[in-house]
């Protein structure tokens, strides 16, 4: 697959260098125009192409998809499709960037085809990608303010995960509701039932899991990668005054994640893989791996109140995805270790990131010491948590000689 | 639908007292035969009434399922059915009612009919009957010997819930494997990776969510009833010595899950509504509930090491489903109470549930006394922790007036 992340590769569509969505990248998703759908396609530059009309066209007939082209690319979710297994995403993957290619005239000069298989991205509206049956985080490295469930001190040899819930992910543009509860109070008297006062969004990065393992059946490290279909950017909202009352994460934690609505594959990192942290004192035997298994991804998180114009987003986080502690393989193989069994679309988040310096913090609770230090925004307000109104904004992306891989953006706007 | 219960309702089939299934229970499973399926099935004594079948002959066409029949009874799981809404489940519950009535003949000596609508349990074999999106767990009381993870002081204020892994959720019959593990040791050194040496089962009751909310909005305890489509016996199946080194449940718990395959529904439970635990103190006030919101069932637990006859078995464990300390009602309640959305087919488990007696403990665990007293079982052996090979089968049967409603069987045999 070398090739297709080869940087002087072009396409005939004229992407700005700024563009998230490159011919190297060809990131999947699910998304629906006034036209119909729900239909899978490939990001482009500003276009989304359509991968049920590039069947329909013929230009997929050849490639071995199990006799499910083209219903599979007709459907609510990915899942499907992924199903299909390793073979056939790559087959897909080529097939796109052949067809984009500046000197391959096929799709460019087939003028119905092109037409019918080109969609603005501004026409459409994209869905989640992903139906994840089951939902698992992993926390990064604890940020030294955000210590209300500190971890144990065995961490840096096994992982620490938590099941999230599943059906509270929602895709990019979903509106965030500020969520009720109770904070215990220290006395025996009620706590109010009301809003939360501490709404937090924390910046992570989630993979899919690309293969269905049965019952007792584990996935070993060195096999890991090979089961990834591939990674979107996930934030999980978190009312934090709700969480204090909570030994694990439950009322205050799940009640919604954010994702990307472009999946991002594993084969489109490959230019960007790097070491993670050094891992000492050394993870279990079973977890230990060597070579470059995190991905240099640079993620920032930005702020922009209702009131403020959109060129006064404030970035207030910026965070390395090659920061998490455990790398996808790692929590892979972790997570199945007791033979549990996964499933197609499964999402596993590394969630919060945080890094070493005092701006690479991955959540309003960290950035702002716990709630005692204001974030000062561009449009003179500040910040401890979120606002009504608010709109927050995830993107990450890597870079390196000239190429920019992107996973386009997650936003979130504060409603109630 | 008070009269679908009345006690001496009598069916045109022949049923033994002792039945779980008869004319007033009527729950709701997926099955499949050698002539084929899935379809969506009703247990009536020792058979299954064939709800895709009797659509087919036209004995439900006059009922409102939106367009849905046959095609919602022949699907791998209740979700769509259930999707349709209460109106929709009663309706096919009183059909299914009025064409088994033991003074109707429509069905009885329709013999084409009969013969193709009534399938032999024993010639079946039942699927998993729902397909969760979410799997949450709320603890019981706590045992006086099993605080791991104790629970924190204000908790019969406010319960405590876990996100579990629904694609963990398996049906009865299905093997249980002996998960692998680490169990950290207070020193440094990596403790032994390998087979789990505390294998235990909780015993539970789940209930299976009927209608969807969109995110932000809420159930109260007053409409929760009204949301519930039914219920099935579970087990959670734990490691206990993997779970040791976890805050939450991740790697020892949550492995899998049996279920029972028939969901019997809340009016079928109707006769045994009782009061529940008193609620001291009291909870917080959006919790807050009178009359009765819990139901008396019987559950018992029995062991069945591999070399015993079957009439060998040994019940261990024998609790009942009132002594849940919330009511399903509350759970929902506080689950959603963030505004977190629920979907049709989520599964709200009580486990374990431990009663007020030295008996009525609901896992090995709790029985053993950590681990330190042997349980004996009729074949001259005893147990600690499950071996391989033991048959732990789950009954559940509520019983009033000569009236017994029943869930039929949650077994699970521990392989390797």
């Amino acid at each position: 697959m070398a090739s297709l992340n080869d940087p002087t590769l072009r396409s005939w569509i004229d992407i700005p260098p700024t563009s998230d969505f490159p011919i190297q990248n060809l990131p999947f998703g699910v998304f629906v125009t006034e036209d119909g759908g729900p239909h899978l396609g490939v990001a482009i530059g500003g276009y989304i192409l359509d991968l049920y009309a590039l069947s329909q066209y013929g230009f997929l007939e050849d490639l071995d998809l199990n006799g499910q082209q083209p219903k599979v690319f007709r459907r609510r979710s990915l899942n499907p499709f992924i199903a299909l297994g390793p073979p056939a995403w790559r087959a897909v993957r080529q097939r796109v960037s052949e067809l984009l290619r500046h000197d391959n005239p096929t799709l460019r000069d087939h003028e119905s085809a092109m037409h019918t298989c080109l969609v603005r991205q501004s026409t459409a509206k994209m869905l989640r990608p992903v139906k994840p049956r089951n939902y698992t985080l992993f926390s990064g490295e604890q940020a030294p303010t955000a210590s209300a469930n500190p971890l144990p001190t065995d961490w840096h040899q096994m992982p620490r995960g938590h099941h999230g819930r599943a059906g509270s992910v929602v895709v990019s543009g979903t509106a965030i509701y500020r969520p009720n509860g109770s904070c215990p109070s220290a006395t025996a008297t009620e706590a109010a039932f009301g809003p939360t006062q501490q709404l937090d969004f924390e910046q992570g990065v989630a993979f899919v899991n690309g293969q269905a393992t049965q019952p007792g059946s584990t996935i070993s490290v060195a096999e890991a990668e090979d089961s990834i279909f591939g990674v979107v950017l996930l934030t999980t909202w978190s009312a934090r005054d709700i969480a204090q009352g909570e030994a694990g994460s439950f009322l205050g934690q799940r009640f919604g994640s954010s994702i990307s609505p472009w999946v991002v594959t594993l084969d489109a990192l490959e230019p960007f893989r790097a070491a993670g942290p050094s891992q000492l004192p050394e993870p279990l035997s079973y977890l230990r791996q060597s070579g470059l298994h995190h991905f240099d991804v640079q993620l920032q998180a930005a702020i922009k109140p209702a009131t403020a114009a959109t060129e006064e987003e404030t970035v207030v986080s910026a965070v390395n995805f090659r920061q998490a502690y455990w790398s996808m393989a790692q929590q892979l193989a972790y997570q199945t270790s007791n033979g549990t069994p996964v499933q197609v679309g499964d999402l596993t988040a590394s969630s919060p990131l945080n890094g070493p310096t005092p701006e690479a913090l991955g959540s309003l609770l960290a950035l702002s010491q716990g709630g005692t230090r204001a974030i000062p925004l561009n449009d003179g307000s500040t910040r401890t948590y979120l606002e009504d109104g608010d709109t927050v904004t995830l993107r990450g992306y890597g870079e390196k000689d000239g190429l920019r891989i992107g996973f386009g953006e997650v936003i979130g706007t504060v409603g109630r």
